[in-house]
């Protein structure tokens, strides 16, 4: 059902990723084709900007700039971590979504479409049910993002197929690198990339592999508890083979009792605290201290979910088409309280994928793992049931235009929309 | 003076780097135009082995394959950290410089190429002079590499600008990703990169900063003592202005002690070894202990040196005309004793540079810093100067072909050359 004319409101939320702004641009393109949406507003800095009334016309800006968003990493409308709570603050909760439907009202925001991971579809999800019940007519979709790939239903996360192809050519490339320089004595090298509890974007550097016996050689998934003395086994076993190993961990790394086995509560700075330099810090001192293997680190941190200079053109045109989706959704179908996925057509020949719609009621605050069965026996990798999911997500390069040897990217202007309200206490 | 026709012998030492296979592909295809030299074959692992007269054969190599060499990262010939140290242990310099030439005199090698940094170019002095007292026929031209940018007397060197592209480019990504996710708490990152001694990797990526306030804001180059308070000072008032600060740090920083700051010496690990997280680290301790700000930390790494999916085209064109111009100087001008190195036309409109050669002795074991007028008065920057400099070096993206969404670098076959020696004890 088609409502009448009115507003579109689109804002980021959480992490960023290097295609974020892709689906912000796929929005706006699509919205442009609709009589039924007349200003394009963006809320800065997530739901937070906006219940600060802190919103920016995004018909103002140059069509260039839209276009530029599809290479530009980070969140272009800024992003936030605010959370609408009611388990722990009903009140305040209340507080917020009242606050956020006069923000909507006063400004005649009929669709709303909010870019993020779980947290986000949750708050998606409570601003389409707190629509319904105030009888306010809005279409609220989320869109999905984020590089943990830990959001269910799709088949996967826009964002997810860059970071893992970048993750996975800086293996590649290191890979080669420490096997050049190899000698009897053998060299081991750590790279630590995210993933808290999920361990899909550490899984993924297992595209790097060509031959079974190239690197990464060991690859330590959260979803398996570390075994130390069957990981430095296989470290052994690697060196006595290749003369070098290449390991990769996911930052949430877990020993059997459930311990992050980067946080060694035994050690403290020199202010006191616990030391936290890292799963691969302390995966060094082990191998080190144990083995006497020299050992070396890479920590990619945010590096790896804005390496826009290294995007997937597959992982682009899907966050493209998911904005496109979302509103296509609202406006010509009428739907609300949705989230965009991405649906793997089965049994195709080659990757082929479409988007379709998932009630956000299901997709809020559950999290998706890597099944047990995609991973190998010993727990030391991904088997090829991983490969023939990741392999197609990270084919193509998104084209980057360059000023001065780097990235052009580009930073949208903000044209502030009017204040229309008093500001919130 | 040409010399009578004989074989040739190119090898790499030293940590690989992005580009330092392009010169190798540079040496083959300059000696396959030049009829004095028959065999081209290479040392296998550096001087190391040659010493072990492990040599294979390079015309044995694709054509492809030899191509493949000007956009695959790390040492294609392998490489090695030997030195031949007189000053430690005569006897064994003097019984390597033997073995040396009695590999050379079996294999009739004429014309020996090193690539690699100051210990390489101190060992191509060695042979050269060795080969000079004993009156063998040999010419031996060095071939500069090194991401540190630490040899004196050429303009720069190959791999530096590949690394510094990556890393600016890197230093963007984070910047535009933390500042996007700016409140008002602030948010602190610290990249740490390559550089003990000398800081061209920190200062280069200056580069990413378009306009005054552009991240990064702080670079700490190890040429500056580290000053605590006045680098918290500066991280407040970036805070202030941005609400975020994006500090690069080259690992090598030290105190006005001239002790580096990653080895905290009070510290250490479950093992009893000190605790060596880095200067990244390290300074997130500080921080985060003394101002309270939310810090995190990136570790580039051997990534930064093997980042051939980024290189910059003109460190690539650079690193196949040295090798050309060293195949050149031998065979053609008779040279032998030199280091080929980069002249930049002064006074162009444009970058515009050759190559040219400077003797080795006056190579070896000098270590070239940044000059302090290319910094700022306060320390926390390169200036203009160094922009200037350091701004052609990363010009063009390097074409890299693509296997399945990632690089598809090149593994030589590494035909062996039979051995016709006893080996060494």
């Amino acid at each position: 059902m088609p409502i009448s004319s009115g507003n579109l409101l689109v804002a980021q939320s959480g992490g960023p990723t290097a295609v974020i702004n892709a689906s912000v641009s796929g929005v706006i393109q699509e919205a442009g084709k609709h009589a039924a949406i007349d200003e394009i507003y963006a809320g800065k800095g997530g739901i937070l900007g906006i219940l600060n009334e802190d919103l920016f016309d995004l018909n103002e800006e140059t069509n260039w700039s839209i276009k530029g968003l599809r290479h530009t990493p980070a969140a272009a409308l800024g992003t936030c971590r605010y959370k609408i709570n009611f388990a722990k603050d009903p009140e305040g909760a209340a507080k917020d979504l009242d606050r956020l439907f006069k923000v909507f009202s006063v400004h005649n925001i009929r669709y709303f479409f909010y870019i993020g991971g779980n947290d986000s579809q949750d708050t998606a999800n409570k601003v389409h049910l707190e629509a319904v019940r105030r009888e306010y007519e809005l279409r609220v979709i989320g869109i999905p993002k984020t590089i943990d790939n830990d959001l269910p239903h799709t088949d996967h996360c826009p964002g997810y197929g860059s970071a893992i192809k970048y993750n996975a050519a800086t293996v590649m490339e290191i890979g080669f690198d420490v096997g050049s320089m190899s000698t009897d004595s053998g060299a081991c090298s750590i790279v630590e990339v995210m993933g808290r509890a999920a361990g899909w974007i550490a899984a993924g550097t297992v595209l790097a592999r060509r031959n079974d016996n190239d690197p990464p050689h060991i690859i330590l998934l959260p979803e398996i508890p570390f075994q130390e003395d069957a990981f430095l086994d296989r470290v052994k076993e690697t060196i006595e083979r290749e003369k070098y190993c290449i390991v990769v961990v996911g930052e949430g790394l877990r020993n059997e009792a459930g311990e992050e086995i980067a946080a060694d509560k035994s050690r403290v700075d020199s202010f006191g605290h616990p030391v936290l330099s890292g799963a691969a810090e302390r995966l060094a001192e082990i191998v080190q201290g144990r083995i006497q293997l020299k050992t070396r680190t890479v920590k990619l941190g945010y590096a790896q979910r804005a390496a826009a200079h290294y995007a997937s053109a597959t992982d682009v045109n899907e966050a493209i088409a998911c904005g496109e989706a979302a509103v296509r959704a609202a406006v010509v179908e009428g739907k609300s309280g949705y989230m965009v996925k991405i649906v793997r057509v089965p049994e195709s020949e080659n990757y082929q994928w479409k988007t379709d719609l998932h009630p956000l009621g299901e997709v809020a605050n559950v999290e998706h793992l890597i099944p047990r069965d995609w991973i190998s026996e010993d727990g030391f990798s991904p088997n090829e049931k991983f490969v023939a999911y990741a392999r197609p997500l990270i084919e193509g390069n998104n084209e980057i235009p360059s000023q001065n040897g780097l990235p052009h990217f580009i930073r949208l202007k903000q044209d502030p929309v009017e204040k229309l309200l008093t500001p919130r206490d």
